[in-house]
């Protein structure tokens, strides 16, 4: 078993996650933490399920901070399977590096980018997805992933689908009409009633060279500078901080579903970014010795009574009396209270500390 | 200004305060801190307010374990105003001692006692009170302060007003009728309607002689006991630990107000028992910076987006986001949240860690 041939996975790891914060801070983001109590952190979850599929064809782009933290979790890379961005320019550079660095190693490199901090619950279902998905992928598609709504979020963007494309071996395969923004409430009810939606995860699949040819028609100067690069590491400290701020969203996956470029392969893969705390707690499991509670880590440390919450706690003890609906995290030098309905306020605290020059707590 | 003339002040300087877990705790207990945020101890300031009244004729009575404690927080107290308990036998014994070591140096010694614990906002009306209880102790009485009542609380024992006693330098004294037990709301609600009630603070004056006297018609071998210890400190490892555990109101107060010789001074003392975090939550002040919350100590370490609480943080960040009516009580090994409602409840988290064994957390 080799996984697909030809196949890289390429794992963005970055975002500062902020409001999972102060678990996730910039020191440590959110993809280095066992957020879900899984006992692996997300990143780990994430090369657990990709290497099946690619075998040591993985490339993961990450800040030159987190380097040597995203190294010692995932000891099996070799040297050149971690590219260390000197700062941060969104997914679009990144990506579109990995894809410089890919046509080089292998011209037909069809590449598959998945953020190192997602979670999936059904990794047979996202291997069948990925394996339609190379499938169009290695015919010129730019491919995503679109997965099937369990509910009316209005957290994510939606994907709308097309016509069935019935391609041999990609059966499930339809195209992207258009990628449209994060819902209201009542929209995204609409979109899950009609069932012609699905979220996008920011999932792509495509040939590394079709990626740098789409980017190429709208930024073909960050083309040069990225092939540049690839070609002269050393390149890196010149070209990369001029790079233009850009997700692969609005570079390129946008532009081409409207020109009806772009196909998805739909999924159902108990999917979540795990954004917030509320996210969280709808993903992780009621304790079974602790009623009412869901721990993120060990119990040991939680003592309720008649109390409802979620609880990380961080190696004191935690004592609930009589508390409902809370959200508890608990570390070293920082301790959050909080609600799953107040969860994306969070990053309200960063902004403060930040603000009040307090960023050894960010 | 010598205070009052041969009255000294008793302070027993006991209890565990497991209501207000995790500050007070078995090894530091709520005396020793300033619970209020008043800049110092419960126990400095019930000495400070003594002081004027007593000058040095102070003794404070309190567990071996927390003799170094109190010196450290009362360095101008003398080598013979801190009697320790080898255990805790209840508020009869320590004040019985104390009264014996007493009479000793002063047989016509008049004691008040007044615990370490409690607090007190008008010292003024206090101090006239004392000053009205001396009189009536030099009389021969036994003499308690009424606290006026200022909401129908259950959590306190009440005292039901007799006759005027028309006493010259005592004019507010009247004859108690009787201590009732705490009462339930209706009938805290009919206490206060009334009129003839107070609250019992615990708080009494007598001749050191008188108390022992009045004791010894019920428990003479208790009284045969102190005053043996009393002359020879040496006895204390002997007799002390087979003292019956019983408290002042139900060895001496109860029966002689039932037989019409305890005397009370009605006084508007500002007084609390600090019993628990409801208690402290309605003691401490809104802070003026922080909207919503009452900090027990500083707000340095309070960041607070739309949420009311009272947070006694402990050296690290309380960030709370859209919570309400929580009590945060943050110490170096444990976090207690709860709400002023379920307060009293605190305690079972003490007794949850007895029971599991970890006491270095109680």
């Amino acid at each position: 078993m080799t996984g697909i041939p030809g196949f890289w996975a390429v794992i963005p790891a970055g975002g500062s996650g902020t409001r999972l914060w102060p678990i996730s801070r910039r020191s440590s983001p959110k993809f280095l933490h066992d957020l879900t109590g899984s006992g692996q952190s997300l990143l780990r979850a994430t090369w657990d399920r990709l290497e099946p599929l690619v075998q040591e064809r993985i490339l993961v782009v990450t800040g030159v901070a987190h380097e040597e933290a995203v190294r010692r979790q995932l000891p099996m890379l070799g040297y050149d399977a971690v590219v260390g961005e000197p700062s941060p320019r969104d997914s679009m550079p990144a990506i579109g590096l990995a894809a410089a660095i890919l046509e080089r190693r292998d011209p037909e490199a069809v590449l598959g980018s998945f953020a190192a901090d997602h979670v999936i619950t059904e990794p047979e279902n996202f291997r069948r997805a990925v394996e339609e998905a190379v499938v169009l992928a290695r015919q010129g598609e730019l491919v995503t992933i679109g997965i099937e709504p369990t509910h009316a979020a209005t957290g994510f963007g939606y994907i709308r689908l097309g016509e069935a494309l019935g391609v041999d071996g990609a059966p499930s395969a339809h195209r992207v009409d258009e990628f449209v923004e994060k819902p209201d409430a009542e929209t995204a009810a609409r979109y899950l009633e009609t069932g012609a939606y699905r979220w996008n995860a920011g999932m792509f699949v495509v040939g590394a060279t079709t990626l740098l040819e789409l980017l190429a028609e709208n930024h073909a100067e960050m083309v040069d500078h990225l092939r540049t690069i690839a070609a002269d590491p050393r390149r890196m400290r010149d070209l990369w901080p001029a790079l233009q701020k850009i997700a692969i969203d609005h570079a390129v996956a946008e532009p081409a579903a409207a020109a009806g470029r772009v196909a998805v392969v739909p999924a159902a893969l108990g999917w979540d970014d795990v954004g917030d705390f509320a996210a969280l707690t709808t993903l992780v499991a009621e304790s079974t010795d602790l009623p009412g509670i869901t721990a993120i880590g060990p119990t040991d440390d939680i003592l309720s009574i008649d109390s409802t919450a979620t609880v990380a706690a961080g190696g004191r003890l935690v004592a609930l009396v009589g508390v409902e609906g809370l959200v508890v995290v608990d570390t070293q030098d920082a301790l959050l209270i909080t609600t799953p309905e107040r969860a994306q306020d969070v990053k309200k605290i960063v902004e403060a500390l930040t603000a009040q020059g307090r960023t050894e707590l960010t």
